[in-house]
């Protein structure tokens, strides 16, 4: 079978390998779409070096239909459609114990800690495996992942009906972010200094500003009434996107941090005591983050197919991952696992 | 009557002038102590002369007895044992209309924005006054106000029973939370580099670390079986504070701003990313924290006798507040504002 890998010094490679063989407690997954997201780009570039063990396999947003069963798992029938929660919790660390498993100390991230699904057979533990619904195509479930990710987000935010929200930055992440929260009956506006991305969020209904040449304070301003935000998203990583949620949010406000921030920012502190308002990180997902997730697919409520933009096959995994990078008039890039993609 | 008024360049003088007569709502106290905080040595300091108009009594911790009442108000009787809530909200901004009218957009912080309770007798509205019980003396009475900031912090931190917490700063704020933190059933450490002020937590049965001498981030180690404390209080106001606030929290730990931070911080957003983190500020207090300190002051679970070590008669007010900046061997200093006092 053909698998994608990461080689190091930004390269991909296609390979025939053997798939591997479902052994006790496994499922062999014949995959479908692979989703490609800002995590694989940063393996891609070497930043993650350490997780990975060269030559790997990456991957971790798929769709596909179970393949093949190890000798004992009994839970799971043979063609179901499926994706994965590429999660491996330790069950035994403080965190584990303390019952947030998905921030295990000893977290294994499958298709970084592990390999991962951009190849068309795919062996994972049967505890990962998530059904989907026969009403989601598989190509709509490859987004169950992010999807997810974005669940887990606004449910942190404890975003309520009626509240306004701001997402900054609307890459794949941000516009399922505010995909979702509309979905709890928020308003939401995103900030976005991208103009594909801002014309992708108009397309889903999402009003969007460009913080480079809006009065974002002001549009935030008259938009609350003069209250601010009840919530605001910081997905960019960048530190502008954290000094401008924390102006941004009203009294009580909660600031979610989604977006990956390489290095300490400077918050303003004060102003958390002041208008007491609240920061928390989200990570991940927890597993009924997947099943809102996939609920709210299968009831296309989320836009997949104003987000998925780009669809490549297996064999040109590399060209999949420069459209990417490159940006443009680019979103979600999927890449097409199946044995019957050229 | 005589009165302690801030009068700029970090001066308090003692004057005599007329009380003011009850108007209609209003109430007049006879004060018995006023309590001097940080927030009052700003003020003499300069740091909220924006906020003074000079020469204006200051103080807004204090206990006294209804004297007097304004021609429409029946709710209180004479004697009546009674402390302030020092906020007056103007009902009509978003924090107001959202119900957290602590956080008014235009708060009137009584005792700053307007004349405070370091006199013979104070006239305030009578909707700020709050009745003690028989059992709880005057003098006790007096650290309400700061008891109440504590209720607040603890409330806002979630704080459960059998949780960990850190204080990070032992003075009189950092030792009331810690106080009421084990009123709620949780395990402190406080953290503070003053010998004096540790050895009042030792006397309080508190464990003090010294942050220049011990290993913090090994003690909360091993005292949370690795699991990181679940709770902490950044009360120092510091740079220092905030960064060992997030170092030593838990997955899922939440990190509460009560210190004033004159300037940005630098924040590791990426731990709250990695370890699903919470910051949230609080500022004063509500109604309910008034009561809960009530309570817990009636009951002798907050130890004043210990935490009020200097009581200076009125006309010493500007010892009073030299003694509280020169530091030592001094935790709560009060004034003995009733007629009297020498
Ligand atoms: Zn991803
Ligand atoms: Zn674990
Ligand atoms: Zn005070
Ligand atoms: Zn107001």
């Amino acid at each position: 079978m053909r698998s994608a890998l990461y080689a190091g010094n930004s390269t991909i490679l296609i390979e025939d390998r053997p798939p591997v063989p479902p052994g006790v407690g496994e499922v062999q997954i014949e995959v479908a779409y692979t989703g490609i997201c800002g995590t694989d780009l940063h393996i891609l570039h070497g930043t993650m070096d350490h997780r990975v063990a060269l030559p790997q396999t990456i991957g971790h947003e798929m769709s596909g239909r179970v393949a093949a069963l190890g000798p004992d798992v009994s839970s799971l029938a043979i063609g179901t459609p499926v994706t994965v929660i590429p999660l491996r919790w330790c069950g035994t660390c403080p965190a584990c114990r303390a019952g947030h498993r998905h921030i295990c100390h000893r977290l294994n991230f499958i298709g970084i800690d592990s390999p991962g699904a951009l190849q068309e057979r795919w062996t994972v533990p049967a505890e990962v495996v998530v059904p989907l619904p026969e009403n989601l195509s598989l190509i709509h479930g490859a987004l169950v992942e992010p999807a997810a990710v974005a669940v887990h987000d606004v449910r942190r935010a404890d975003l309520h009906a009626g509240e306004k929200a701001v997402v900054i930055g609307g890459g794949p992440v941000g516009l399922l972010i505010a995909l979702v929260a509309r979905s709890v009956g928020a308003d939401v506006i995103v900030l976005e200094l991208d103009v594909h991305r801002r014309a992708v969020a108009g397309q889903l209904g999402i009003r969007a500003l460009d913080p480079a040449a809006d009065d974002v304070a002001a549009e935030v301003e008259s938009w609350t009434g003069g209250a601010g935000a009840a919530v605001a998203f910081e997905v960019s990583g960048s530190a502008a996107g954290v000094k401008t949620a924390v102006e941004l949010l009203a009294v009580r406000g909660r600031l979610v941090i989604v977006g990956i921030h390489s290095q300490p920012r400077e918050v303003d502190v004060f102003r958390f005591f002041w208008r007491e308002l609240t920061m928390v990180g989200a990570r991940v997902y927890e597993r009924a983050d997947y099943d809102t997730a996939i609920g709210l697919l299968s009831a296309g409520r989320v836009a997949a197919e104003t987000l998925i933009t780009h669809v490549e096959p297996l064999a040109n995994a590399a060209a999949a991952f420069a459209t990417l990078r490159n940006g443009g008039k680019v979103m979600k890039v999927l890449v097409d696992c199946r044995e019957t993609s050229p």
